[in-house]
């Protein structure tokens, strides 16, 4: 009889990592020669530690279909890894249990760089205690710095937030900036990698505009930076600043984190926008700020199809290359042309994936540091493209509502 | 021979002001029996007194009507108003110089409340000085704050907006809460009503839900939201908290200004959502915060299409009521059923628009001022009816670009 599927969510969650589970379960389901029951973890491996399942096999089609457009991580995610197996060995223990228990041949973990290392040490330990187990993994960050692939489902998606919403405030700011309001910055993940920082140039197709990037890739240097606020404020009456939250200053610490702690003693209040608009009003420019956090990674209204596309065909193609007889790997997209863009996918290690943190490469940043080059824009712009606007009703948009069908636990509960 | 019209916008800008200049100019353009050229003063009155005029008449077609779908104030806009016709009386008879030497026969100013008082001022002064001249108000504001209106345009987009945006963040908190993050607060704008707040209420349809509002209506105590979080935490797992910038403290003053200065004795570093952000987390709260800032109110691409729709109704109605001889009213718009939401338009004598903030209603709020009642849903629901895509090209939404043509000064130059 056919062994069972566990696909569970990982990390912070995206706009499309949904997209990516109604991949995973619509294949699966669609073999059930391969596949038995498709059951979800709840919360990632903590979900598999305490043997908290979902029986997504009894779920309707059209709500998993509908996860397709719904935000947010339906299963529930985690921040937690699988530590060391040695002096953790307890732990992977109890996944092996839960996974024999539910008799689970196929385990398919979508996540960032961290979740495909624990994939890996998962998928080795199983082994070592003789389960039969094919791991896969399938990629999703919007910080989009995952190594041998194109680009992280997720990050498309947040690019496309942050251009259109970038370009829609500059408009208003171009309004104001007459007689009122004249910088406006805005805030955007990346606490180690730019991405997000740098996909916000395109919001401008020239370079002669009134857009500042700041990117972690580049210490942050006070006096060059207020000489270009000053210079972009004459030449276009007003400039719109994108800062990455990893900012780092000259000595390599986070900016968000020195600079609080100097001016206050005390505990995080805000982040860089705030800091950088107190520095900007101290020029004497009337400034706004924005900081869009959980928007960014949730804003599904605004996805890019591509992006959408992408996070369905990587959760498709990881149950199809288990069905293959692959294991170990995880879902890589490879891009075959910049214009049209195409892609395919390949199977890439875990290993190869895991903990590996790519920046912003030198030869996507203008020499003068605020900007991007032109390759870059032909790297960034594929990824933004295309529309996949959600169903609304009565004015809001409707997102899966999973019937939820609990799995009864098999095992004694776990405690950690 | 016909006269002119000239048409400026005025106050902070809205993702549908530009759908306004779109009904008043291309309705203009429909009657040249009974208007010359079409002008837009550029920056408000700012505009006017200094002369800096627009020929919308020599735009093409295709841009104009591309104003529909363009947010931000396309002639640019200011916070200057008019002052005391007495004190001054150089301003008023610079304005009347200006609409003199442009035969301006009628005036359409876009904007709140102030900018209805400077319009009706502006009025009266110019008949005094023998200058046949009609004036029309349009109104606009993302605070739904004026009377004798239904609501005002700009505020349902951005409604949508923040609905949307709570939503989607919400399923991401949702999936993170159970070992991460619990909280989530974000502030929208709103310095005296709160009416952008109170609409966020809709991002859930039960009052059992992980919403919590804090509006200006609504005195800050400490204790209370402190209680409402750690139980709202406690029932499902998480909270979102939306907060308005002009929340009162319990003396009345801006919460936002008192706590910074009390706290750090310096200028205001950032504004209610950091500082409530610091509150959650010293409950143990793991806390994320977002502040919008211009993005909800320039966020065209999830504007309301019944915003748009009234927004340019507004626009073009101010021009049908000058054609049949009023004057010194601004557009109002008069619901007449709630479910289907059916509403036409009227004429507000300006002098009852002005100066007028409207707060939510008491019966709007529910009674332990963290939600909005039945009433405020029936009245708040139809505002951000249907969607209004804007066309995209390349991945972006693609605006009107005008060509801008400016028109000769016929005076010296303005100094103040």
């Amino acid at each position: 009889m056919a062994r069972n599927l566990l696909y569970a969510q990982s990390g912070g969650v995206t706009a499309v990592i949904n997209a990516s589970a109604c991949g995973v379960i619509e294949t699966a389901r669609r073999h059930p020669e391969f596949f038995g029951t498709v059951f979800a973890a709840e919360e990632g491996i903590l979900g598999v530690l305490r043997e908290s399942l979902l029986n997504l096999s009894a779920e309707s089609p059209a709500e998993i279909a509908a996860l397709r457009h719904t935000p947010g991580g339906a299963f529930g995610s985690c921040r937690a890894d699988l530590g060391d197996p040695v002096s953790q060995r307890a732990d992977y223990d109890r996944a092996v249990a839960v996974l024999r228990a539910h008799d689970i041949g196929t385990f398919v973990y979508n996540g960032g760089g961290g979740s495909m290392l624990t994939a890996a040490k998962l998928a080795r330990f199983a082994r070592s205690q003789g389960l039969d187990l094919t791991v896969m993994g399938v990629p999703k960050t919007i910080d989009n710095d995952l190594p041998h692939t194109d680009t992280s489902p997720g990050f498309g998606s947040a690019a496309k937030y942050i251009v259109t919403s970038v370009r829609e405030a500059a408009l208003d700011l171009a309004s104001m900036a007459g007689s009122s309001t004249k910088v406006f910055i805005t805030e955007v993940m990346g606490r180690h990698a730019g991405w997000l920082a740098a996909v916000a140039g395109l919001a401008f197709e020239s370079d002669d505009s009134p857009l500042l990037l700041l990117l972690p890739e580049v210490p942050f240097d006070q006096a060059s930076f207020v000489a270009a606020l000053q210079q972009t404020v004459a030449r276009h009456g007003y400039a719109v600043v994108v800062v990455a939250e990893g900012l780092l200053c000259a000595d390599l610490s986070f900016c968000a984190q020195a600079q609080i702690s100097e001016i206050f003693g005390h505990e995080q209040l805000g982040g860089m926008a705030p800091q950088l608009a107190m520095l900007s009003r101290s020029l004497g420019f009337k400034t706004h700020w924005a900081v869009s956090d959980y928007f960014q990674r949730s804003a599904r209204h605004i996805a890019s199809r591509v992006d959408v596309e992408q996070a369905y065909a990587c959760g498709a193609a990881a149950v199809r290359y288990a069905m293959d007889g692959a294991t170990d790997v995880m879902v890589g997209i490879e891009r075959t042309s910049d214009e049209p863009y195409l892609w395919t996918l390949k199977p890439v290690p875990l290993e190869a994936v895991a903990d590996v943190e790519l920046p912003v490469p030198a030869e996507y940043i203008r020499p003068d540091g605020f900007g991007i080059t032109a390759a870059a824009r032909r790297y960034l712009w594929p990824l933004i493209q295309g529309e996949d606007i959600p169903p609304f009703r009565h004015g809001v948009p409707v997102f899966a509502a999973l019937a939820r069908h609990r799995v009864p636990p098999r095992l004694p509960a776990w405690t950690a």
